[in-house]
């Protein structure tokens, strides 16, 4: 869900600037990001916002707005390769994506931004794939691309390239660790050329960001949230893309997974992801099957239509001050914080956000916070 | 479940030959048998009976009942072979199989019957297996032997022998198509033997006794029927292991599957029979697992014990009548005709006995009937 509205979004380039220099500012994560922009009219308002908020919060020194020529010379460096800024709520913004929890504020795009469709399905799987298992990927997707679904995989080697080439021609999406001008690993660099042509490359990454490992989670959130649902088509039992399916499924994704011999490790994640009640893929039909029992459940998100709150005053400090005692180490879901204090879960939120900015808030995933200093 | 008194398994050999001989006449299936020990106090008297419950149910000629010199043959080549009689109710009678539909009155035995314990597995699966299959299959029966279950299969080629050898020292069962004493196929001679030896060898077939293809089912049924569950290893699409498997769910078995490779034609049935519900099968473990859930399930039936109806009067022509009058040629429940008829079910049931003993009756699983003629 987007939380904020669609008036938000910037439509000159100084809107742009102040849309990534806010993104990239020091303790605006997803959920912070869009908290502001739901309280202000604009990125560049909410930019000057951002300190009052943070002192409130009790902050012990000021938050770390992004440099404002390092974010032009990202803006300027977006520009010259030709990358699309999409950001959150915007039409160019793939809708899947937005829909999840915690949702990037904007992506980096090389390429087609359209062939981000909601027709997707991503393919997940192990590096060091067998023979057997890329050429079934492959196949796979370049049969699900003829039944007009695109395609969204890490470019990693193995599963990955092979779900990419498969798909070249009817639609894929790369999704990088790195930033979209810093193609990853180097032996992929062909297939990324053709991807950036024939379909779309995408990061929520600075322009000229070199990924590193710890960054790979984020990319495969990315990638499973593109999609309707998630194919992992061979994978070892502790493997990342046994992990991603996971995450998948916590984002309400459809998981399938392609069976193997039990005798062949790089099956085990797999065979496991089956147990534990993942769709069991032998082809395309499978998947187009499996994604028809979800379409009827996110059509109706699209008319979700809720009051935004107006940003509020802010000076019941009484009040603020019984928001803060109920926070605790542990993590309290927010509803229980509006039940017990009597705020407005607008009033609550505000105080969440300054406690975000000020560092002393630890953001838990379903909406739940604990205090951290 | 065993519908008739323990109290009709005869205690000498006069006794167990009438057993086997109505057991080898004509019309005698597994229902008519129980129905007519449910009703006679032995074999003997039920077979005296034949004649006249026919002729009640309209033959137009007298029922074939075994020749005694042929059955006087077949119970000598057994003694001779050293096999043993198990009748449906007695105690070395396989449990789980006593407690299927249509068990099988009685079965031959080579070997030691108490192999055929409760904690029983079957493993079916294709002839032409892979040698990645078989290893898997032997491994499997192995470590299921080391936990305790005894593994039941069909002595075919492949998959079948592979369990066999895999659980020969911890205790497996052989059910053949043909008589116990008529080993195939050919080249699982030696096996056959080592079964003999260590194991159990079982047959419903009379000694002597060619298997056919079409015997084929009725062995598998027997198979499942021993088990508490079946393991796929191995098989295609359309296969007769996919359809053994389908068979034992009816018979409320757990059906297990071990998944391969969508590119293996050969996991194609294990693959659809996982997509269908079946347990994905990795290692013995996964089959302890599935069958503790069955235990409390089956624990139960063993204190069933309703009253047996007596043998009755059976003069009532005009209630005969409206009975048969209410049999079509589609198949009724039971049930059904004895709400309708007003009859008692004992009643209903002796019509049923006669038409059948008669040549009209076509029985339907489940204990619904259909008129032939």
């Amino acid at each position: 869900m987007i939380a904020f509205p669609a008036n938000r979004i910037p439509t000159d380039e100084a809107g742009e600037r102040d849309w990534l220099r806010l993104a990239r500012s020091e303790r605006i994560g997803p959920v912070t990001f869009a908290e502001l922009m739901r309280r202000y009219p604009t990125a560049g308002e909410a930019l000057e916002a951002l300190s009052d908020l943070a002192a409130r919060g009790g902050a012990k020194r000021k938050v770390r707005v992004a440099d404002a020529a390092l974010v032009m010379r990202e803006y300027e460096a977006a520009q010259a390769a030709g990358a699309q800024m999409l950001m959150l709520g915007s039409s160019a913004y793939p809708l899947n994506l937005a829909r999840v929890e915690a949702a990037p504020p904007l992506l980096w795009c090389l390429g087609n931004s359209s062939v981000a469709r909601p027709e997707m399905v991503a393919i997940v799987g192990a590096r060091n794939a067998s023979a057997l298992g890329l050429r079934f990927t492959e196949t796979l997707a370049r049969a699900l691309g003829e039944q007009g679904h695109a395609i969204a995989s890490g470019l990693a080697r193995g599963i990955d390239a092979a779900a990419h080439r498969g798909a070249l021609e009817t639609g894929t999406v790369a999704v990088l660790a790195g930033g979209v001008d810093r193609p990853w690993p180097p032996q992929n660099a062909d297939l990324y050329d053709a991807i950036r042509e024939k379909g779309a490359v995408l990061s929520e990454r600075p322009m000229g960001y070199e990924g590193r490992a710890r960054d790979f989670p984020r990319r495969n959130r990315i990638v499973s949230g593109l999609a309707r649902g998630i194919v992992v088509a061979e994978g070892a039992e502790r493997s990342g893309s046994l992990i991603t399916a996971r995450y998948a499924g916590e984002q309400g994704r459809d998981v399938m997974a392609v069976p193997g011999s039990p005798l062949d490790p790089r099956a085990g994640g797999c065979n496991l992801l089956i147990r534990e009640g993942a769709t069991l893929i032998r082809h395309a039909d499978d998947v187009t099957e499996a994604l028809t029992h979800l379409h009827a459940d996110t059509a109706m998100l699209e008319s979700e239509d809720e009051p935004w709150d107006a940003p509020m005053a802010q000076d019941d400090e009484a009040l603020r001050l019984t928001v803060m005692e109920l926070l605790g180490p542990h993590p309290t879901p927010v509803d229980d914080i509006v039940r017990r204090s009597g705020a407005s879960s607008g009033f609550v939120s505000l105080v969440l956000l300054e406690l975000d900015l000020a560092g002393r808030l630890q953001r838990e995933p379903g909406g739940s916070g604990g205090l951290v200093g």
